[in-house]
């Protein structure tokens, strides 16, 4: 080991992400480095994009990872669908919806900008006004709040983004993997995700998947694509099959994700998701029996994170601080207007267990009482181990 | 072990990139995931940079790692330091020369072009006749073309900068940490590299550099970065002191990345560069021996890269499917009007070794025998010695 090896402390993983992984996936980012045009790497990157197929729902064939965080993935759907001039409706609820209006601004689009409370889904009715009202080209939302922990219905917004012929273009950051995400009955036409959050890889690839129609347009474009990084068509080109080098993919992370992925459909989509509902219904019953409030009204909860607010008196940061000092545990801050009102408790992939419900409601428990707050601990993980076996 | 785990070969790795890694910087990506605002990770992360700015010789505050291939710190460079409208000249004699362009275009830049013979270095005397009779901001160029295997000599072209005030934005994906960079002595104003090749790290970072007038005339520009992703400002929020969240930095390949800069740090960058060109000519000895010959004229070969010609009527992509099958072992196909015509061998970071040229230099000879070609070995292998040992 080196001498100047710093300390990588071992935490606990329960923020909006990265999570703890899974101790196979560690393994798999030992796999031998290999070359981004050696054929058995081609056959790691295909395998890839056939299991994100089936997570995402979808047989779009452009399906995989764009080399970066999830944000990257969010600008190659924007940068590509989006050229100047384009009538763009953007519903932002949060901290990620904004982040979406601020890429769509940068591609010079004419934006028709939707805003809702944060803590609340975006309400279709305001979609179907601004869609009668506006030509537009695409709807740009987000499944998953991962700022204010909504999960956004989709139905009635995909049956208005039919009904108007416009395409959609969603984020789903925080739900790919741990939450039902339907892009082709949706008829969602790009969408991008992280590795590091339900899929249970480490941060550094973002999962993407464009419709045929998406490609379509992108092939008809008026103006080059402003990001040569992220030019899907460049992309597709070393994903397909003419295998036109375009970066030096990362073997590491994608063997990484691989592993993830498989791990994955050896649980079952559907299973996992199940686990991820049922385990954050215990965690809401422990908080709200520890006399907690959540943020979010029951029918539109992200069972993968969880918004926890802040009672009142309560310092959030020294709250943090405690749980990452005394107990190696993360968890996220508020973000933008929710800042020092929330806790962000995640529960996705590998973290979403129920060793790390007790863990939380028990550390949490501590970190209150330091500041005077009496929770009552017991009730908390009664009600949250009567909830793990229902 | 998943019971559809693909197989994950074992390659000696002397290609363009990625390179083999070492031991160490192996166990560094199994070191716990952790957040990317984990007050122990921001520590990482500002050791990155110190160790960075020792490596590119730069005191440049804003020097880190951008979440991305090599080709993201490229279009971090371009798409900040660059707006519609603005002079540019680039300088083009390979294949990254001419991705700096496509990348340039994409901005809309007034672009001027110097087109040199891949194989040879850009002659500086073209860049004087341009910088005499167009204005120009910025001088985009390759230092270590990876396509043709050339070191661009960067003390005139820099003199002729300073002389017309304009910036220099540099590409040293295949030179950082194996071959002299001096950002600051030839005043260079935004240079990338990436992790994968003489770092010695996995792909999937690429180290960049900004001096503070590049970050002057950003914080001017007239038009938003047309890349959020990469837009150098949010980067140095969340790098420098302000610590604001911008992307989840992936602490698995950063990790991995200090850990290949402190066995820079422990080698020594001199000793390091003076390993690299001994193995050089070492290979180019034991090549030229062999009957062989180099594409580059002494005067302008890279350490790093090697471009060896295809000898006539010899199948350049048989052999490498020989070497691939036979020996595990990976050599580069030539890019662009290169392809077909020469051999990439790269011999960088953990990768450039004594051991690896004489497996080189036997492999080879074993490949083009399967072609009847008879290259004397053991006249290649003694030629090899005897350089090691100067």
């Amino acid at each position: 080991m080196s001498a100047h090896q710093l300390e990588a402390p071992s935490r606990t993983l329960m923020g909006p992400g990265p999570l703890c992984i899974h101790p196979r996936v560690y393994r798999a980012l030992t796999s031998p480095v290999i070359g981004h045009l050696d054929p058995a790497y081609l056959k790691v990157l295909d395998r890839i994009g056939e299991l994100l197929k089936m997570v995402f729902r979808t047989a779009n064939r452009l399906t995989n990872a764009t080399p970066g965080s999830g944000s990257s993935g969010m600008e190659a759907c924007v940068a590509n669908l989006i050229e100047p001039g384009d009538p763009v409706l953007v519903c932002v609820s949060g901290y990620f919806g904004d982040r979406i209006r601020q890429m769509v601004e940068r591609q010079e689009a004419r934006v028709s900008l939707i805003e809702g409370e944060w803590g609340k889904p975006i309400d279709p009715e305001l979609v179907r006004r601004s869609l009668k009202n506006t030509r537009c080209k695409v709807i740009a939302l987000v499944h998953a709040e991962t700022s204010t922990g909504v999960l956004q219905p989709m139905e009635e917004i995909a049956r208005l983004a039919k009904e108007h012929g416009a395409m959609i273009l969603l984020d789903t950051v925080t739900s790919l993997g741990g939450v039902d995400v339907k892009i082709d009955e949706w008829g969602v036409d790009a969408a991008y995700s992280c590795s590091q959050k339900c899929i249970g890889s480490p941060s550094g690839l973002s999962p993407v998947t464009f419709s045929d129609r998406a490609l379509e347009g992108v092939s008809r474009r008026k103006h080059p694509v402003r990001s040569w990084y992220l030019d899907i068509s460049l992309l597709d080109k070393y994903w397909g099959p003419s295998r036109v080098y375009h970066h030096t993919s990362s073997s590491t992370l994608n063997y990484a994700l691989l592993e993830a992925l498989q791990i994955i459909e050896e649980e079952g989509l559907d299973t996992r998701i199940k686990r991820h509902t049922r385990n954050h219904k215990a965690l809401v019953a422990g908080v709200e029996a520890m006399g907690l409030e959540m943020l979010v009204a029951p029918a539109h909860r992200l069972p993968s994170l969880n918004t926890v607010k802040v009672p009142q008196g309560i310092d959030d940061a020294k709250v943090r601080s405690y749980l990452l000092d005394a107990f190696n545990l993360e968890i996220g801050a508020g973000l933008g207007v929710l800042k020092g009102k929330v806790w962000r408790v995640g529960l996705m992939g590998y973290s979403s267990s129920a060793e790390n419900i007790i863990f939380f409601l028990s550390a949490m428990g501590q970190a209150l009482a330091q500041q005077g707050y009496k929770a009552d601990i017991s009730a908390g993980l009664s009600a949250a181990m009567s909830a793990l076996k229902q």
